[in-house]
Formats: structure tokens, C-alpha cells, sequence
């Protein structure tokens, strides 16, 4: 990075981070810029730089070569970075109101400098806090019709599509959710981490050749099939939210796969909220609904009025497309709520219930509906009946 | 290519041809070269060199920068030499025994040395002119087990496999398939070549909804599964063989694609020989037969003894996912028979048909039993009921 001076990576600290910001010609010349590291120091450092005198701020935020998540133990290309500032310039294109500007990006650094959105929560914290984000539905099922429509060879010519999938080959990331999403949890791994008042539960579904094989079919939907440029990661620690605005983060796991996993994941973890209170049990079904239907109409729109596809007329053919979406979108929630209960990554919203007692009946109930789910994907076939179906198995 | 000591892509003639056999060291150094130019000259030059002193000889192919069969005016990157060159080098070390050796490739000059196997016969003419190949459906289920598996998810670690993935990206040959074989045939489209007596069937073909439904799902499978290195365009003209011998050859269409599309595209032209000579369908059938055993069959022990995936052993994997092979087999064996009948490039096989009745007569059978496939391949549970449903269609 010649605005660096130098060739070779290097984390940044507050000092070179401000210095970085004003090279940019982001702030007035006369700015008085502070600057704070901000992140959780998972997987990558996250710098705030003001301007004290006019308040605008943007964000700096650079990839580490090792995940703290497991130690340093466990290293990670700096590519991801390049990967996640691609994928964030190609969403904001498609979906410019759900998807932070990013003014600046540098592979050798692993730096990519946008927007700041810290007027926002992030979605989960917002949520276990009891704040409601009532748009938040609408606006990740506008942001995924867009962004999985778009990238798909219905949106695009198959042959800038396949540029894309090239583009976004991410073997390291999808290493990671093939282990720990689709693999680790159905067997007795070392990464898994759950209360041992688990075990018999965990155990059950160790042995539950039904719901594995049907996991192995997932995972083999989810190594193969590349339909639309996904998120990867969209749970509702990626998402910022306030009551108005939805904002969607952290793509660093993005490459071409099925579209029903970006959609599985947002239910999920939606429903860890419902699982984890049942006052807020109504709620979330109706979020889920106005997800699945906003997703459905915009979809069915853009599908109507961009399609590239010659069959795209054909009786019939969009409402197989978004069956099968419907289909994946159910078993890979399924393989989210099991994953995030015994697996290595928990989520706070179950892990954060003070009662032992509750928190493990919790789990139990979210094991049980994930893996009720990733068996009957097939038979469920509308929204109601998957409401109906989850309330059944919250009882 | 410094061995022809200029920089940029120039093509090959007799005299250039044999100069680089010699600087390639591939013959003694007192040979003395003959060199001629074999190909059908449709996409690509192939020369053959020979030492008329030992006998020995190799192959020299370069691509054109242009497709002939269309005229110069479809003009094609010359990068599918290189995809060429690569496949066989892979497919060699994966299938030794049917595929022939590269000595040396360019990607500047587009050119690839290889055996020359000028011992066999392509099996199309072959078949046409009343050959037979006892052992090439055995050979072929095997050459297919072997590449299929290996380059799968099953044979490979996913990372590994994702390269691979990039390295054969091929939107210029994937696009012929799309058009030519998913697309033209099933549409009034310019490119389609058929006899004005099929006009009636071919507009009941472009008004059947069920059959454009069914062909619109499997297009997408070719669009978007990305289950295995295909050699994907696996017909009767691509391979060499003799009583004893098979050899695969011209995998320039190359890309990750779903298994279903190599093994459909072998049954396809084997059928058009049965429909061709109602007195070759007992001798076709039983090579489909057999084709498909040794395929289960070698497949399924690589998948016991080589599996790197962890739900392998799971109760009712490998059936589900060779059931999933045996279906979309069918339906683009069905793709094959059709657009081998009335879209851009048809089959000897059938064109070949002296009195035009029966020409007519025969296509017609083909139209037909494409349809069938294409809308029945759900329902069709093993390979005896494929060859009775066969049957049943060419009556």
C-alpha cells in the first residue's frame, strides 16, 4: 500500500490507523482526528477515527492472520479481507440501503475502510437487551432478494456469474462452517462445547442416523451448490439495526453457495430470541413471516423483471425455485440452532440465560427443534406450517 | 513458448509441427519426421508426427481462435487448450488406463502433445460402421467411477477441491452446452437444424410445459452444481476405442459440474446406435447395463475405501447420493437425445439414415424418448426399469 510506504502487512494501531484515514483525503484537512480500537478482537482489529470538530467518523477495519476464537493456534489467510471488501462493494451495488459504503480497500493490509454505522446496535445485543427492530424483517428479506436474485444465474449472464464464483472462492472460510456447522456437532469432536447435562441429549443425536444423513445432504447442498453469492455468516451479530435502519456486515465468509443457508441462518437465529423468551415467541413467528414474504415478493419480482433466464417464463418454474429455497432454508436453520448449542460458536442469547435449569431446557428445546427441522424440510410447505411446526416443538 | 522462440500465438502447420517434436526431444535425434494434419479441423489442428524410422509417433493438437461449425464468426479464447491440456493431465493420474498421455502443453501456443492413439478407432464411426467394443461400457463405468469420486467432495479435501473448482472455471464451452444443449432445441431458435418433416413434433416439444419445466431444472443442476470434474462432452466422437482398449479424449468443455451430466451424455449416444438398428438394441442395452453396474459398483468401493468425508458411513448416504447420479443421468441423457436431433449438432448415428421415412421415423423415436427421460427420470428406480422404459419408447 503506497499510502502506507510499505510492502509487507502489518497490524495497524490508533496512531497509524488516524495517519491511514487522513492519507485517505476522508476527513478536512484541518480535522482533529481521536481514533480507538472498537473490535472483540476475534478475527480481525477495528479502528473508529473522528473528526472532534465536524463529528464524522469512519471505520478502519483490518484482518487478522489468526483466529483468537481457538488461540493463535488457528491461522487464517489475510485474503478474507480482500474477499470481504469485494463482497461488500458488490452488495452495496445490489442492495445499496442495507450495506455500509466502503471508501477504501487494500489486499496486502487486509484493510478496508467504510462507513461507520455507530448509531446502530448490533441486531443481537439490540435483542437481548428487548430492543425491537420492527423492520428488520422487511429489510433482510428485501437485502437477500436482492443480493441471492442478482448473483445468480437468473440475474446475471451464467458467464459473469461463473467469473464471480471464481472471484469468490473461499476455502478457508467455508472450512470453517463445513467443520463447525455441518460436521463437528453430529459427532464427538473436540471443538464441540456444551453443559454436560447435555450429554444425553448430544448422545441421541450422535446416533441419530436419520438427522446425519440428512446433515450430510445439507452439507454436501452447501459444498456444491453455487447458486447466489451468499453472506455466509448472517447471523444477528452480522447485522446493525435501530428502528429505522438495517445493516448488513461482516461478509468475510461469502462465496457462491446455496441460497437457502443465508436465509436458514436469519431464522435461526431469530428464533434463538423466541427460544429464549417466550414472551417474545409471537413476535418472531410474525418477523419470520414478514421475512419469508418480503423475501418471496421482491424475489418473485425481480425474477418477473430482470431474468436472464430463457426458461424463466416457463409454468411453474419460480415457484420450484423458491420450494427448494423454502426446503434449504428450513434444514440449514435446523443445522444453525444444533451448531450453536453444542457446537464451538454459541450464541449469547441461550448462553446468556442466568438459570441453569432454564438455559439447559433452552438448549434442549432448540436441539430438538433443530434437528426436527432438518428432517421434515421436505414435508413443510408454506410458512404457516413451519410457524406451526416450531410452536409445536416449543411447547 | 521459448521453444518456438516468439511470444505470441501463431498457428501450427506440418512443417512447424514436426520442428517442435524434435525440440520437444520426444524422438531419437536421427529420426526422420513425417508430419500430416488429421483433424476434422471443426475447432482445433491436429497433426500427427511420426518417425519413419521407429514407428513412433505423437499427436500436436492446437486450437483455433474460432469454432468452424458456426463459421469464424464464434470466436473462442484459446484458454480451453490450456483446460484441455489440464483435465487430461488430471484425469491421467486418476485414470491411467483410459486416458492418453500429454507430453507437453502451451498455453500461449494453445498447444497440447500427446500418445498418439491412432490404433483405435472413435468409437462413434466405429459403432456406425458395425464394430464392437466388448469392454467399452465396462471401461467407461469404470473411467467415470474413478473421476467422478476422486475429484468430488468424497475424494478430495473441499479446499482442495475449491481449487480445482477455479482452475477449471470454463464460461465459454460451459456456454455452448447451455445454449446448445439446455436452451436452443427447446425454443424456436436460430440455431436449430431439423428435417421440415419434424416441425409438428418439434412444436410439440416447444409448447410442452412439463418437459420445459423439467429441462429448465436440469439446466440449473448444470448451472450450479459443481459435484465433480466432468469431462462434459463425453459422446461417442470423444472417445477412441478397440475390442480391448478405451481411451477418453478432447475434455476441453472441462468444468465442475454435476456427475449426472458425464454419465448421460455416455448412455445418450449409446442409444442413438439402438435406435438407429433396432437389431443393436439387445447388444446396447446390455452394455447401458452394464455401464451403469461397473460404475455402482467401482464408485461405491472407492466410497468405502477412500471417503474423506465424515458422514460417509452414515446409514443410506451412498445410496442417496447415487440414486441422485441414476436420476439426473437420465434426464440428461434425455437433453442429448433431443438436441442431437433437432438443435445445432446432431449424430451421425442418425443423420447417417439413407431412406428419409425411416430417418424421420428414428428421430421421432429420439424426440420422444428424450421427453419421457427427461419428465420420468424422478420415477424410473433402477436400471432395469430405465431399459424397460427404453424399450417400451422405441417400439
Amino acid at each position: 500500500m503506497a499510502l502506507l510506504q510499505q510492502q509487507n502487512y502489518e497490524t495497524l494501531n490508533e496512531v497509524s490507523a488516524a495517519k491511514l484515514a487522513k492519507k485517505l483525503h476522508l476527513f478536512h484537512e484541518d480535522a482533529e482526528l481521536t481514533s480507538s480500537e472498537i473490535g472483540d478482537g476475534n478475527l480481525n482489529l477495528v479502528f473508529r477515527v473522528k473528526d472532534q470538530l465536524s463529528g464524522k467518523s469512519v471505520i478502519i477495519k483490518q484482518a487478522l492472520p489468526y483466529a483468537k476464537v481457538v488461540g493463535e493456534s488457528w491461522p487464517l489467510t489475510l485474503k478474507r479481507a480482500k474477499i470481504e471488501a469485494d463482497a461488500l462493494k458488490l452488495f452495496r451495488e445490489l442492495a445499496p440501503e442495507f450495506v455500509p459504503e466502503v471508501y477504501f480497500s487494500d489486499e496486502t493490509f487486509a484493510i478496508t475502510v467504510m462507513e461507520d454505522l455507530s448509531h446502530l446496535s448490533i441486531a443481537r445485543t439490540g435483542l437481548i437487551q428487548g430492543e425491537e427492530y420492527p423492520l428488520i424483517s422487511k429489510h433482510l428479506g428485501k437485502y437477500l432478494a436482492k443480493t441471492l436474485f442478482l448473483t445468480s444465474d437468473f440475474g446475471l449472464e451464467p458467464s459473469d456469474k461463473k467469473e464471480l464464483v471464481q472471484k469468490f472462492i473461499n476455502p478457508e472460510l467455508c472450512k470453517i462452517t463445513e467443520d463447525l456447522v455441518f460436521t463437528d456437532p453430529f459427532f464427538d469432536s473436540e471443538t464441540n462445547s456444551f453443559e454436560e447435562e447435555l450429554i444425553d441429549e448430544v448422545k441421541k443425536l450422535w446416533s441419530d442416523e436419520k438427522v446425519k444423513l440428512e446433515t450430510a445432504l445439507l452439507k454436501q447442498s452447501f459444498l456444491t451448490e453455487a447458486e447466489s453469492l451468499l453472506h455466509g455468516d448472517l447471523h444477528t451479530g452480522s447485522i446493525f439495526a435501530s428502528k429505522t435502519e438495517t445493516k448488513v456486515i461482516d461478509p468475510e465468509f461469502a462465496f457462491y453457495g446455496p441460497a437457502g443457508f443465508d436465509l436458514g441462518q436469519v431464522i435461526a437465529n431469530l428464533l434463538f430470541q423466541a427460544i429464549a423468551n417466550e414472551g417474545k415467541q409471537e413476535g418472531i413467528f410474525s418477523h419470520i413471516r414478514t421475512f419469508w414474504k418480503t423475501f418471496t415478493d421482491e424475489y418473485s419480482s425481480l425474477w418477473t423483471n430482470s431474468n436472464k433466464e430463457p426458461f424463466s417464463k416457463t409454468d411453474g418454474y419460480l415457484e420450484k425455485v423458491l420450494k427448494k429455497y423454502f426446503k434449504d432454508m428450513i434444514g440449514f436453520a435446523g443445522c444453525e440452532l444444533i451448531r450453536r448449542t453444542i457446537g464451538l460458536a454459541h450464541v449469547a442469547d441461550l448462553d446468556g440465560i442466568d438459570d441453569q435449569s432454564k438455559r439447559i431446557h433452552a438448549k434442549i428445546k432448540t436441539l430438538n427443534l433443530g434437528k426436527k427441522l432438518i428432517v421434515s424440510r421436505e414435508r413443510i410447505r408454506n410458512i404457516d406450517e413451519l410457524i406451526s411446526n416450531i410452536k409445536d416443538n416449543l411447547k
